[in-house]
């Protein structure tokens, strides 16, 4: 039994974080004892992943907040509305970076007028998002392992693992559950440029826990598809409009035209933190485009030409009608995804 | 105007190409004085593209052939064969490499019985198919051209350009075709995991024209056609089955079905070189499946675990049905693609 994966975690009055950039080569850990680092950190991909962003922001407010413990009552109050502004800002697309800060502002309402104190209820409240995160993971995992078979042969697009979330992972979750019930499968690995976090996490993971898994570009999908070498395909989700239109990792979409053409089910497994019941459909999801460096090379080197004009959406938004399920904490959500996210 | 790009040439008795793995970071030569060099430098991705790997190998025949000129006329008969089936053996899916070697062998059998001259004559039959490669290409341009709107968006993928061929390009001599009657279009160039010839060769090519560009991940070809952003698919082709189905660079067969999805037109730019009519469809095609450490990362530099399993076929294949027209030197060959195929 390999170790549980610590993707964020509190110690010693700091947000501490395996550095996502460098692994698989090195697990190193960036302890972040001021919140600014802390929203470096998410800008940078140090921590990347929907739930994962969610945990650090609110783990990153309670420190912030925490330097404020003497304070006056209100600058601490305006302080802590302040830092969550800020960590709004750190990056646009996932629901749950959101949905954390929102968790937070809600407690702070709540909170006795003692910085101090408040300080400490913050910061078991950014404990408890982590926690839960992991439980829901694990309620994710138990929903949607009913989907995969035995001798299944499963395609993941990016990292929706333990390093996406507070631990267990909600995409890899769903196969860690089926693992743990005896079942047996192979799953492949879209390498997911530009930032490859499925050859440099996902494989990681999966060979950590020693689940049968094979890489492939991202180009191969559609190929794997019609060899028949792919069943189904798993991933997480960015964010979820109510219509069920999903925000994911670029590539998503075009996996979900390909499963179609192929017949393959698409399955996003993610916590209803993902859900944004406030947007009618994906349109309104706003699309990360990050810097047109990442698209030329990788990791300091360099392959296309100096200066290439390039387009990077770190997003897609794939329609409602090519998601076969949305598998949630609370069950697995069929189409018409619209009425049923609602009464979800 | 710049200078013509060289791919591959004959100079003082050697075999010359610009190293394609190099490019666009260093421009340099690679001198092959020796057939055995020419074999290796078309197995380790020196020279690629279907057309130039036909060119590369005649011009390697004869490099060989001539190293026999002071034999007897039946070892250089011998040999000279010998030297074509291990020329065959270097990368299975070209067509246009059996085209170029079955060429070779029909201009070796009408030769006069004396080695020196025979030589000299495989050399002019090497060199003619070279200019003729740069003429086809031309004329496929001229007929490809028709289908290009000024401001097209067209989105292309690995590299059909000048460094494909003898020069021009097959599908970027359709896009400099039409440059050439001041059409103006942007480009789309997919990367290509994952020898990267569309981010490294294509964006290079296009940046020395100066035809206006962007580079995008594989993963982003859906979402761009979602976004509207590309109005036509245009490949080169590896090999053409007699029924239509092609074989091209993985990740073609993708762009077709996410083209088809969309209604964008996919068009495949390849010289009659390339059309196999032994074989009457795709599954007869053989697909080079590659070394895994290509997956695994690029150029030196490693980003997936060490060892971890990796599926990597070079080609795909696309089934006739999703190819809108196949533009050749003698015109634009419409569906039904089998029957127009044998009509050519």
């Amino acid at each position: 039994m390999t170790a549980p994966i610590r993707t964020v975690f509190w110690e010693n009055e700091a947000v501490v974080m395996v550095d996502q950039r460098a692994l698989p080569g090195e697990e190193r850990y960036v302890r972040c004892d001021d919140y600014r680092r802390v929203m470096a950190a998410i800008s940078d991909l140090t921590v990347r992943g929907a739930p994962a962003i969610g945990v650090a922001a609110a783990l990153g407010i309670a420190l912030g907040a925490r330097s404020f413990g003497n304070s006056s009552w209100e600058e601490f109050r305006l302080e802590t509305l302040r830092i969550c502004d800020d960590f709004a800002r750190t990056r646009p697309t996932a629901r749950n970076l959101f949905w954390a800060i929102e968790r937070m502002k809600r407690r702070l309402a709540t909170l006795p007028p003692d910085p101090a104190r408040a300080g400490d209820l913050l910061l078991a409240e950014a404990l408890s998002i982590l926690e839960e995160d992991i439980e829901v993971n694990r309620r994710i995992g138990l929903h949607g392992r009913t989907l995969i078979d035995d001798g299944d042969a499963v395609l993941t697009h990016c990292n929706a693992g333990a390093l996406a979330t507070a631990g267990y992972g909600t995409a890899l979750g769903v196969l860690r559950a089926a693992r743990e019930e005896g079942k047996r499968f192979v799953v492949y690995v879209d390498e997911t440029r530009p930032v490859l976090q499925g050859a440099r996490l996902t494989a990681w993971e999966l060979a950590r826990e020693g689940i049968e898994a094979c890489l492939v570009t991202d180009n191969m999908a559609g190929w794997l598809m019609k060899l028949g070498r792919v069943r189904k395909v798993v991933t997480g989700a960015d964010r979820v409009a109510a219509n069920g239109d999903t925000a994911n990792k670029i590539g998503t979409y075009s996996l979900a035209v390909l499963a179609r053409h192929h017949g393959i089910p698409l399955y996003i497994a993610a916590p209803r933190s993902t859900i944004d019941l406030s947007l009618p459909d994906g349109t309104a999801i706003p699309i990360e485009e990050r810097d047109a460096e990442e698209v030329r090379g990788f990791g300091g080197l360099r392959w296309a030409p100096e200066g290439f004009p390039c387009f990077n959406p770190a997003f897609d938004v794939t329609p409602a009608d090519l998601v076969s399920a949305i598998i949630t904490e609370d069950g697995i959500v069929s189409p018409p995804l619209g009425e049923n996210l609602r009464r979800l």
